[in-house]
């Protein structure tokens, strides 16, 4: 019998498919495989083919030259732009305004050949370290209201350059989907005067079945309505609404934490393409005691069609139970 | 410079990329072409192979013979069933329920070569009775309380099998993008006392500029805050909540438009995948002033990423008024 699942933050049902549940085999997948061999802006030497970096963590060399571990450039075709002025204005009866915003792409390695989850924690962290040093200078623009970092790992997942990066893009309203998991953790907090999501690491912890990795920060599980086959949630231990307020030991966890997953996914699914996404407060905001920041990470298994356009329900084919079951169990080196 | 454009409905923002606008050719789609050839259980003949019709129009024969121009079954792999109980329970925090419901397909045509577009405009009109007919029919199990009729047409655009059809999953809970659709509407309403979707056939009639096909029955435009490039709306001027209870010549004519549209669309896209879904009131719901019954269509262009998983946000490369000036101005025989 499938099983109606309520996501107990934004109140979204998934339809879970209890028999017949799908295996990491049983997807056709794409596998995500690097090249080379192509001319790439992103590589060393090749830094006067991008916009300017706006931030570096280099071992040796000027700005803009080869030297770098990491580096941070505005998007060369980018969604919106911080040039302008935000003008809101009414458009007959519908709403519109100037595309003002930043987006902007983290390079988390020189090396083409390298894939992210092939760096070591440390240098993992240093990817999460730029996402705060770039939002915390972005949030001094007090029109950007909220920013989303991301990765689109994979053509399938999204992705248009092979050399492995991340983005942030900064956003003059706070999205609806932020909207919904703000709304919907005050709703909890105001009936329950606790926190959702630490009452979602409590009962993880206490059923232990959709656990895949625990350490002394962190807390990475397969969600209760999970959408998507193999869909993770990252969170937190420590409650905290800003993902860029995080502390050093934490971050430098993070890293060890997403190496640990992404080894996981890799080892079980096969390089399959995917996409993470940090979910956090909006930045003009000060702390809250009902919203907790974490990281979301689907693997690219599944197409969205008309049911879950017109619905906005998923049907997932694996239970979370089982696809937690299976990344615990795959030993990584 | 991009614009961000807010649907005025749900409310959703999406960034609408104006310098640059993508034109059909340039994006990388794929191309619906029925092959046929391998066995199909939706074929007349094989009607053995599928679970026993629920419906069918037929000109001749039995139930579950050949002689049918369209025939409705149950999905034989359904996400939800009729059968069981309807028990909602907690577990631990969480919520979950049994997956009641039910899961039907609609096969347009015995000609396995056919497309839907390849229809008359009756036998179209005939798709869109049969999901009146099973929605009435369905209504009449109280647990009931939403019905999505939806179309995957192609397998980008998740079609699982070749011989046009398409679906209706009936669900024991209104789902949350009816929902957001209801609320909306309905804020508008006790604001302005007006329905949204009238007001939007009126600003659209003014504007003329999203316009693809007027109706004395329909008219079919590009939305404001378009999501996806060539994203269509299918709108009745009559109000009414409930696609259910359209009248004769207003489905006559649905049949008519939407051969039109898809006609256009296969023309200017060349036969690129696509998604249409039917919103309408929950079934158990008397008539609603605020909310009024359409249709979205979406071709499958784009891919959805990080972004917008993260955000709800969309980036649509392709401004609508650009999007209809194509459509409106293709010549369709």
């Amino acid at each position: 019998m499938p099983e109606l699942r309520k996501d107990p933050v934004i109140g979204r049902w998934v339809i879970v498919a209890t028999d017949r549940a799908k295996r990491p085999t049983d997807f056709s997948r794409d596998h995500v495989v690097v090249r080379g061999g192509r001319f790439c802006p992103f590589c060393p030497g090749n830094e006067s083919k991008t916009p300017p970096e706006v931030l570096a963590y280099r071992q040796s060399g000027a700005a803009n030259t080869p030297g770098w571990n990491l580096r941070v450039i505005p998007n060369k075709f980018p969604a919106l732009r911080v040039e302008g002025e935000l003008n809101r204005v009414g458009d007959g009866m519908y709403d519109r305004m100037t595309g003002i915003g930043a987006h902007e792409v983290i390079i988390e390695t020189p090396d083409h050949m390298q894939l992210l989850s092939d760096l070591p924690e440390s240098r993992i962290a240093d990817v999460f370290w730029a996402f705060r040093d770039r939002v915390l200078d972005l949030a001094r623009d007090h029109r950007l209201r909220y920013i989303i970092c991301f990765k689109n790992h994979g053509e399938a997942a999204g992705a248009s350059l092979e050399h492995t990066h991340s983005q942030l893009i900064a956003l003059p309203v706070v999205p609806k989907r932020a909207l919904e998991e703000l709304d919907g953790s005050k709703k909890y907090y105001d009936f329950k005067e606790r926190c959702v999501y630490c009452d979602m690491i409590r009962q993880e912890e206490d059923d232990q079945k959709r656990i895949v990795v625990q350490t002394d920060h962190f807390i990475v599980f397969c969600p209760y309505a999970s959408r998507f086959p193999f869909e993770c949630c990252i969170l937190p231990r420590q409650h905290s609404a800003h993902f860029e307020q995080t502390d050093g030991p934490t971050m430098q966890n993070f890293g060890w934490v997403v190496r640990a997953l992404l080894r996981k996914l890799d080892k079980t699914l096969e390089h399959t393409p995917y996409n993470f996404m940090l979910h956090t407060a909006p930045v003009q905001e000060g702390p809250m005691p009902h919203y907790h920041w974490h990281m979301e990470l689907i693997p690219k298994l599944t197409r969205v069609a008309g049911f879950e356009w017109g619905t906005g329900f998923h049907i997932n084919p694996t239970p979370p139970e089982e696809a937690a079951k299976f990344l615990r169990e795959v030993g990584i080196p």
